[in-house]
C-alpha cells in the first residue's frame, strides 16, 4: 500500500500545532542559533517498523532543510537498540519535532507489529487478516497503512465507500431479505453488498438474497463451521469472520476455511513500539 | 478537570468527516425516513468510564435533535453488560454516529482505566500519577482529560506552556548549569523550570542551579533513593520520576518519597474498554 | 437519494462568502431595518426541479429566522411561471441570499432536467443512466444528487471509492490481463473491479481476467453488439457503455442490452433552468 | 485579465480533494513505482481555449515535479485533435490529476467559447459584452477570467464591490428616487451607482436621480430604443442592457447604441469544450 | 453602517482561540460549577463607544446562554464610570470571555473616538473624513465599522474593490496620462478611477485624463489651494486630500474646499478607550 | 525572543487575503508584465524597528522570487529617512504586498518603540517591564515579540498557559485564601500560581496562602510601598505591579523594589512608526 504523503500533511500539521503551539519555549529560550546537529532514531523494542516516512515528513514540515536517512524500510523487523534513521539539521528544529515524529512512529509500528503476529499465525491458510473501523479518530488513513505494512488487508475506509448491512440495520427493517432488497434498489454498481449475520437462519437468508459478502459475527465454532459449509455449498459469496478474534483463536478460525478475518484489536489496542532520539 | 466541549468540537467534526465522508451509504440506501428509535450504549468490559459527554456531542453534532440520557458519569466504575446511556432519535442519525461515538468512548475509557490502576497502586503515598506528551497525535486534550478522570494529574500540555530541559538540551549546551542559566535569562515568570537528569552528578548540578522541578529519568533504585535523599536535603525542588514505570514497580517508586510519577503508558498503550450500541 | 444537508453546509458557506464577501453594499446602504417581506420563487422554464432544500439552506444560513415553504418537491416537473416556494423574513437577509440560492437551484434543476430526458428515452429497456466524474469542481456531491433526482444512478464518487482501470492504465502496464492482475493483489474485498475496453480483443481479455464490470468505450454499433453478445455468453460481468452518448443515440445503445449507460453531458453541459425571486 | 494563481490555489486543492479523497485506488493498486511518462492534452472540439494555466497548476499541485509545456495560449482558437500541451512526470501523479485538470479546462474553455461568439456578433458596435453573477457557486473568479479570455468584460464581482439597485430594492423602498437617495447617503466615493429599471417612467426617474449607470432590464425593442434615446439626451449615464439576451438578438440590441450588454448565459449554460489526455 | 455579525464571527472565534487556547486554567481549576453571576461593563474614559455588539457576540460565542443588555448604543458619547452593559450567565463563561470582549470594545471605541474628534473639527464644512488601508491586519472590517460609527466614511475596502493609481504606479509606467490610459482599457464599469498626485503638473495631467477622483497627496497649503481651484475650474472630479493630516491642520485643509480628507491615524494610532468588567 | 515564522504564516496569509481579496485591480489592470523593480523601505519617524522579518515574509508569501535585503535588525534604533531594507522583484508583486507589509512593520515598531521608552526609564532598577493580554485580537504572538524586541519581557500568553487569580475570581469564591486553595488542588506542577490583590489585607492573605507571584493592582504609593515591604519580609513571592502605569510614574514604581511592572499601554495604545516604500 502506498501512502500519499500530501494527503496526510494536514494530520501532521495539526499534530505539530497541538504540541508546539505558539513555540517550543525551552528550545527557543536556549537561543541555539543555527547550530547543526547529527541525531539518530533508535528503537527500544522488537517489532515491525511502520511510519518512517511519516516521521520524516514531521521533521521536514518543521524545517525543510532537515536531512533524513532511513536505515530500514517500513515493514521490516527491527530489534532493540537498532538505529532506524539518521537526521541532520538545525538542532532547534530537530528537538521541536522529536516528540510528534516519535508519537506517529511508535503508534504505527505498534499496529504493524500486532498485525504481523496475526498474519504469521494464519500463514498456512488462504485467509486474509483485515482491519475494521475501530480506529483512532483522525488517524484512520495512517492506521490502515500500518495494517497493510504489517501484512494485513484493508476493509472499507468508512461509511461512504462500502455497503455493510449490520445487525441494527436488519433489526430496523425487519429482516435480512428486506434489508438486502432495500439496499439493492439504488446501490452503486461498483460496490459489493456485504451483510453481517449472527446465526444460521440469517446465513441462509443472506445466501438467498444474493449478497456478495457474508460476515459471520461472533459465532461459536460449531455454528461457524456449519455456516461456512452452507455458504460454500450454496453460493459464491466471500466469507468474513468478525468479533472476538484473538491470537489464541485466530488459527482455529482460519481452519474453518473463511476468506477474511477482521480484527478490531489491530488498531484499537495495540501497544506501541518505543523509539528514542539521541544526539550523536 | 472540566472539558470545554466547544474546544473539542473540531476534533469531533473531523472524526465524523473521516468516517461519514460523503454520506453513510448503507443507511441512506435503506431510506429509513424519519423513523425514531430508542437505543442503549452497553459496556462489554470492566473499567472506568470516560468520554460519555464526548460521545453525546458526537451524536448531537450529527443531529441536534438526538436525546441522550447518561446513566453513569465519567470517572465511575462500570462492569460488563451495564447500560451507560440511552439515546432517542432518528435511527439514521444514530446509526451514522455510532462508530465514531464508540471509538472516542472506548479509547478514553481505556486510558481512564489504565490510570486508575496506577492511582490505586500508589494510594498510600503522597504522590501524584501524571501523564506525558506520548499521546495520540490530535487527541491530546481528550487523553489528558481521561487521565484526570482516572485520578491522575496533567503535566504541561505541550512545548509552549512549560519549560522542561531534557537530556538532548543538556548535551547540546554542555551541561546542566549552562542549560539552566540560558533558560533563566528570558523565561516567563509564571512558569517553573524543570530539568531531566540521569545520574547523581546531574542531580547535584540541578540542585545548585536552583531549578523548581527535577525529573529523575530511568534511574535504578539505589540511585533513585540517593537522588531523592539529596534533593530533599538540599532544596525545595519538586521531584518527578519518569521512564520505565510499570504497574509492577510503581509502588516501589512511590516508596522513595518522590512527588510525581509520570507514565507514558497511560496514554500510549492502554487497551480500549469495549462498548456497543443496541436498538431496544 | 438522500442529501445530508450538513455535508453540503461548507459548500453553501463558501458560495455565500464568494458573493457577499464583506457585505451586501446596496442592501446595507438602504438601511432596511428589520422590515419583514414575503417573497416567492418562480420558475421561468419547463423542467425537473432539483435543489429546493439546498436553496432553503442558503437562505437559512444567512438568517436562521427565514421561513421557507416548498410548494413542490425535488424530482417533480415544473412549468413556466409556477411558484415553487414562498419565503418570509427580513428583506435584507432575503435579498442578500437570493442570487446564491437561485444559482444552486437553477444549475441542479438543469442537471435533473437533462437526466430525465435520457431516462425517458430508455424507459422501455432494463438499463440505467449513470453519471461520470465530469462534474463541476467542488459541486460533485450536489450534481450527483441532481442526477439521482432526475432518475439517474450514480457511478463511483471519485478515485477513492471505486476501481476503474482506464485506457491509460492498460497502456502503461502493457495489457488488460496484466492490469487486472496487478489490481487484484491488494484490492479491498468490498469493491468490484471495472475495466474500460476499446475493442473486441480487449473485451475478450477482460472476460478472461474475471473482472466484475466491463465498460465499452466509444464503440461503433456493430462492435458494441458483438461485444455485448460475447460478454453475456461468457461471463456474468455487468456491461457499461460510455463515450459519445447523446439523446439521439441513447435508445439504440439501450437496445443492445447493456446494463448501464454513463453520460458526461448530464453534468458538464446541461443548460440551467431559470428561476426568479419576486417580492409579493 | 491576469489570473493570480495563488488566489485560485484553494479552489484547486478542494477540487483535488473531492476527486482523490483518501487516494487514487486504481493507480495506487498498480504500484507503478516512479515510472516517468510523456502525455499530451488534446482538444476534441472547436473553440476558444481558457484555463490552461489552471490545468497546469492542478498537475503541479499534485506533484511539483511534473513538467508542463503549453502549445497554445488562453484566448486562442483551437480545433479538433489539436495538441494543447505536453506533460512529463510520474505516471501515477499524472493519472491522478487528469480528470480534475480537464474538468477545469473544459468548463472554462466552454465559457470563453460562448463569450467569443457574442463578442464576434457585436464587433461592429462600440459595445461591451459583460458577465453577471449567474456563475457556478465557488468558481466565480475562474469564470470571470474565462469571460475576459473570450473577449468579454467583467461586471462587479459580488455584492460587496459594486452598488446595483435592483427591482426588489426599488419595490421595497417605494421608488427609484427614494432608492437612489438612500444609497447615496453613505456610499463609498470610489463606487458608481447603478440601477436596474424596467420601463420608461423608471428610466426618467433614474436620469433625474443622477445615477452613474442605468441597466435596462428585459425591455422590448421599441421601449429599449426610446430609453436609450432619452438617457443619451438627458444624462451622461452609462447604459447597460440585461435580460433575455441571445445570439439571435444581441446584434439588434447592440444597434440601439447601448454601452454594455450583460449576459447570464455566458457562465450559466455554456456547453463544455472536450479535452482528453493521452499517453504518448 | 451595518455590521453583519455573521461575517465577523470567524474573527471573534480566532481571537477566543488565541486567548483561551486549550482552556481557561484558572477558572476551570476553581470548578465554579454552573453558578450564575451578574456583571456590568463599565467605561473608564470619555469617548465614543463602538463595538458593543461585537463584545456581545464574543460572550455568546463562548456561551449562547449568556444574557447581554446594552445600556447605550454604538456611536453615543460615554463618560468615565458609566455602565454600558449588563451581563448575566455562568460565571465561568463570563470570565473566560472578558478579556477578548474588552479588547475588541476598547480598540473600536478608540477608533470611533479619534474619528469623532476629526469629524467635529470639520463640521462647518461640506467635507467627509474617510479612512485608509492603514488598518490592523485582520481587523479591517471592524475598524472601518468603528470609523463609520465615529461619523467618518469608508474608502475602498482593499485592493480588489477600488482603483487607485498611486505614486509608484505612475513612476513605473512613466506618467499620469499613461497610467490612466492603461487602467481604463479593462476597468469594470461600476468602479470610478482615482489617482494620487503630488504636484500641480500631475494635477493638470489628471484632469486631462478624465479620472473620477483626484487625491492630493502631502501638498503644502499654497499648492493645495491652487490644485483645488484648478480642478474645480476644469473638471467634475471628486477631490481627496491625504497625507500629514492631524487634528491641528484638518480645519485648514477643510477650508480649501476639498470633498474628502483621508486619515491613516484614525485606525493606526488611536489610543484605546478603557473598559472593565465587574461582578455585581 | 525568537519568532517562528512558520507559526505566523497564517496570520500573514489572512492579512493578505483581507487586502488583496480577489486581486489587486489597479496593478493587474496596468498589465505590468514581469518587469523587475528595485525598491527601498524607508522609515519616516524615529523609533525602534520591529517586524522586519515579518515584512519580508509578507513579500515572499505573495511572490517567493522577491529578494529582500535588511539594512538594520529588529531592536535597533532607526531615524527618519533611514533605509531599512532593499527589495527586488516583479513590480506587480511588490506593489500588491506593500500595504500589508508596512502595516505589520509600522505597528510592531510602534510597540517596540513604546516598550523601549519604559525600559529606558527603569534601567537603573532590577525590574522587568512585561506585557499584558490587552493585545490586538489575532496579533498577540507578534505583539509579544515586539515587546521583547523593545527590551520587555512576556507575561503568560493566554488563559491556558498560566494561572492568575483575578479580582473577579476572588469575589466569586469569597476570598484570597479560598481561591488559592481551590486552584492548588489540581494545578499543573509546572505552573506558578499568581494572584492579583488590591489592598494590604489581601496582600497578607496572599502571602499566607503561599502563592508564587503577587500582583499589586492599582495601589497608591504608600500602600504599594508597604505591600512590597510586607511581602519581601514574609515570603519569597515575586512581586508584580499592574494598573495605571505610565511613563511619568514608572520610575517611582520601580523604586519601590518590585520585580515586574506590567503595562497594557505597550500593546493597546502605542502609536505606529511610519514607513514608506519607494521605487528606486
Amino acid at each position: 500500500m502506498k501512502l500519499d504523503l500530501c494527503i496526510i500533511k494536514p494530520i501532521i500539521e495539526r499534530a505539530l500545532l497541538e504540541d508546539i503551539g505558539t513555540g517550543d519555549l525551552t528550545t527557543n529560550l536556549m537561543d541555539l542559533k543555527d547550530e547543526i546537529s547529527e541525531v539518530k532514531i533508535v528503537v527500544n523494542d522488537e517489532g515491525i517498523i511502520a511510519g518512517l516516512e511519516v516521521a520524516e515528513l514531521v521533521f521536514k514540515t518543521v524545517d525543510p532543510q532537515i536531512g533524513f536517512t532511513k536505515k530500514v524500510s517500513d515493514g521490516e523487523s527491527v530489534s532493540s537498540s537498532e538505529i532506524v534513521a539518521f537526521i541532520t539539521g538545525k538542532v532547534g528544529s530537530v528537538l521541536s519535532s522529536e516528540r510528534v515524529a516519535l508519537n506517529f512512529l511508535s503508534r504505527l509500528s505498534g499496529i504493524a507489529t500486532k498485525t504481523r503476529k496475526f498474519v504469521e499465525k494464519v500463514k498456512p491458510f488462504p485467509v486474509k487478516i483485515v482491519d475494521t473501523r475501530k480506529t483512532t479518530p483522525g488517524l484512520r488513513i495512517l492506521e490502515r497503512y500500518a495494517v497493510a505494512v504489517g501484512g494485513g488487508y484493508n476493509h472499507r475506509f468508512g461509511l461512504y465507500d462500502g455497503i455493510l448491512i449490520k445487525d441494527n440495520h436488519i433489526r430496523i427493517v425487519g429482516g435480512v431479505a428486506e434489508a438486502v432488497k432495500l439496499v439493492k434498489r439504488k446501490a452503486t454498481h461498483t460496490l459489493k453488498i456485504e451483510i453481517e449475520v449472527e446465526n444460521l437462519e440469517q446465513v441462509k437468508e443472506a445466501v438467498d438474497s444474493g449478497v456478495d459478502i457474508i460476515m459471520l459475527d461472533n459465532m461459536d465454532f460449531p455454528t461457524l463451521n456449519e455456516a461456512v459449509r452452507f455458504i460454500k455449498g450454496n453460493s459464491k459469496a466471500i466469507i468474513e469472520v468478525s468479533g472476538g478474534v484473538s491470537l489464541s483463536n485466530v488459527t482455529q478460525i482460519a481452519e474453518t476455511g473463511v476468506d477474511l478475518i477482521s480484527i478490531g484489536e489491530l488498531t484499537h489496542s495495540a501497544p506501541i513500539v518505543d523509539y528514542s532520539l539521541e544526539i550523536i
